[in-house]
């Protein structure tokens, strides 16, 4: 077990008390127990920390004096995950490929974990460290990169590419067919073909039960770093750039393309075939249907620039005494009218 | 067969007409078959019962006359819940584990049903009467209680520790990693680790596609009688209070509790770190952003009180015509402004 | 390879270029390679095919002379369609049942393809050239038709019928439990039994990680040439008219029915017992909270006919700046009514 010493020398932090202590773990305000350290992202929730059982607590540089040893760190909550990464209990990986596990022809892949019941098409590589949960289905000629992790139950789609250290969570789709159809005579529906592809790139993790179709021809891109939350929906041609946050339940329509660093709050939509500069945060429940300058902050539903959404939805709360001081305004003028002298 | 006597008896209602009649099922009043009871939810709707094939109906005790046998009864639709209940063909429960399942070391699991292609991880315990469908898979120490029903393709991740009665449809995913991530230097996601757990108190039901996230520590609770629709997002430490309803794609971000017998109609969503009372109703695609006391009852996106929120919305049907009439306004006091007399 | 003669006539076309040109693929404007055939939906983006790779366009009648070889043709999109249809790769099928999969007694199919652990059920009937992928559970009972394709991990519960050509991408659950209780004392739930089923007619096409639910009795239906996209909801007992298209995230609750012919954009949503006349469509996520007649277009939450709520969008800019109008309009009318002579 590390020594607070150790701990705060991890995290860059300030000791103040007995860095001899020894630490069992790390936990939340309310479920830490003695022996473990906790965090308060903020001074205003300091008082919370008496409560807890914590041993100790990360806090920022300026918190008072507390009657737990603390850690003074800039940001205690990034603290807190490095600390907590150092608990976290590792995946125990067992390599080697499960018999029940059906494999096709000119399959490639070395120190990897294949779990019961995978089922792995025909040319498909798989990069050594990685790890392909029971019931997995991993379609021709997919590539998956080095120490990436594919959890049960997930379906990865003919020819999808995947880099490294990428994580997808249980039961989501890659690689769908996009949604496109042509109306023709008496109002059918002929199917666009979908011969794309799906490409995600390193470092990407994608929560459950999210579906990403590939691309009608051409790439889904999904690009380097960017973490996707549950019950998201990424539709065909779209491309996300490299670090983007898409909350649960977000959703983007076809060929749309995002920026680095986007935020896409939970049910956020985007409209399709518009771009989404960098640093841009849609807030939640937002409707976004026009392309977006870097930086822009939107809410609402079609979205508009937050700060004049905010202006717009105080006034609505007034709108209903409104139409009664419009209605006494008219009443007012009426009378002035009919007293006017000529 | 019951006869009518029998059903009377059963839902504790007044029979109006031939208690030996033997009734061979219940269905809706556009589907029920002669032989069949159906049932009428209001009187308003007692002359669909005309058309009815149905030889008898679940009536309110007020109803008028009807030319078929009736049950008069408080709540004709508990009541046909209650008869159905006794029609509904039973599950045949195939106790045994179904040799090509994968059982992991340490399993604890008598008179239970597992299905083909089903993985179970190490140290899982199963109550008896439980039934684990094809293809779902229950990760290391997961506990499930008695009597409950894991269907097709459910993944459950390690830990969970679910009750008894408890019914979980297909597709779902429960304890997947929470959506935790601190921005670092250039704009980069660090992972934070997701070590709590997930438990489901006795006698929830949760829908298809549905998916639960483990807490980052701690719990992700969902408390006893819960009852989830489909394709619904729990995020990480969120606590749902007994006897919730959330309806289709409705979403809790991380943190939010809500109290006892609370509903969020269909896409509702509720932002994170919020509380909602006990007895309190959320519309449809309502966006809750903000703790709401006991008993209340709001719409909209932002949430507001729904009488107020329907204020509004009838206001703001009026707002065009509002422009035009402060446009009016504005000229006619600017002609009083020319007209008035020094 | 087919020349550029043989496509020309494929898509009944003008061709303008050298009709023995050898096409060796389709792919979108930023795609396309040297040799392949590309398409401008409008004259607007033909510049855009000056930077294209592609050696021919399909183009509307009225284009400009270009310096690429061209179709002429009233639908490039279509026409697009129609040759991507010729290139796209077949999937090879496999007759056979693999010998992993489970298959239970009485089960009638010919000429099909079973992939690896799929689960069938007792007396299931499969018709002649449907695929089954990996992973995929058809319970008890259910029929499907000819040239179907169920993807990887599809769950299909017991009793669903399934018709020709029809295709469910993974991850999609069909007949699962409506979500249906009655609340009974002390505001517990009592389970309403779901003994209806769901009925999928001819060239439905469904998105991955779709739930759609059993009735409670009688039928969930979905009409022939639907197109839904993926993580849409669709209740117990919604009857989905002919030729529906229901994009990403829509979500239609219980006993509603469309016409034919509807749309729904992404998240659009439909609350329960309503009727969408044929024709109709509700942009995305807008709210229908009551039945509407056929050709309606509505946008908004709650939804409103489009113009109209186009009209109380724009006035909503204009609000807060409103707010001071009337203010000012409300100063000038007093200092009016104080002027005015008695």
């Amino acid at each position: 077990m590390p020594s607070l010493l150790e701990l705060a020398r991890l995290v860059n932090g300030e000791l103040v008390g007995d860095g001899n202590i020894q630490i069992y773990g790390a936990s939340g305000i309310d479920d830490a127990e003695a022996g473990e350290i906790t965090f308060a992202v903020s001074n205003r929730i300091l008082e919370a920390t008496g409560r807890s059982k914590a041993t100790a607590v990360l806090v920022q540089p300026d918190a008072p004096e507390l009657d737990k040893a603390v850690i003074k760190v800039r940001n205690p909550r990034l603290a807190f995950a490095q600390i907590l990464t150092l608990f976290a209990p590792k995946k125990d990986f067992k390599p080697g490929i499960h018999p029940s596990a059906q494999i096709g022809r000119e399959f490639e892949g070395q120190d990897i974990s294949v779990g019961p019941f995978v089922y792995i098409g025909d040319q498909v590589r798989i990069g050594k460290g990685s790890i392909i949960y029971p019931g997995a289905v991993i379609d021709d000629r997919v590539v998956i990169g080095e120490n990436s992790i594919i959890h049960a139950n997930v379906v990865i789609r003919e020819d999808t590419v995947i880099g490294d250290r990428v994580q997808i969570h249980a039961g989501t789709v890659i690689g769908s067919d996009g949604f496109g159809y042509e109306t023709i005579a008496g109002g059918k529906h002929f199917k666009v073909p979908q011969v794309g592809k799906v490409v995600i790139e390193d470092d990407v993790e994608i929560g459950s039960n999210v579906s990403v179709d590939r691309a009608t021809t051409g790439v889904t891109l999904i690009k380097r770093g960017t973490k996707i939350d549950n019950l998201v929906q990424i539709a065909h041609n779209c491309q996300v750039g490299n670090d983007n946050i898409l909350c649960g339940q977000a959703a983007i329509a076809g060929s749309t393309k995002t920026g680095d660093r986007v935020t896409l709050a939970g049910k956020a939509g985007l409209v399709g075939h518009i771009k989404i500069g960098d640093d841009s945060v849609v807030a939640a429940c937002a409707m976004v249907i026009s392309s977006l300058p870097p930086n822009s902050f939107v809410s609402g539903s079609p979205a508009r620039p937050h700060a004049e959404d905010m202006r717009i939805q105080a006034a609505m709360n007034r709108l209903p005494d409104l139409l009664k001081e419009i209605k006494e305004l008219q009443k007012r003028v009426a009378e002035l009218e009919k007293r006017m002298p000529d």
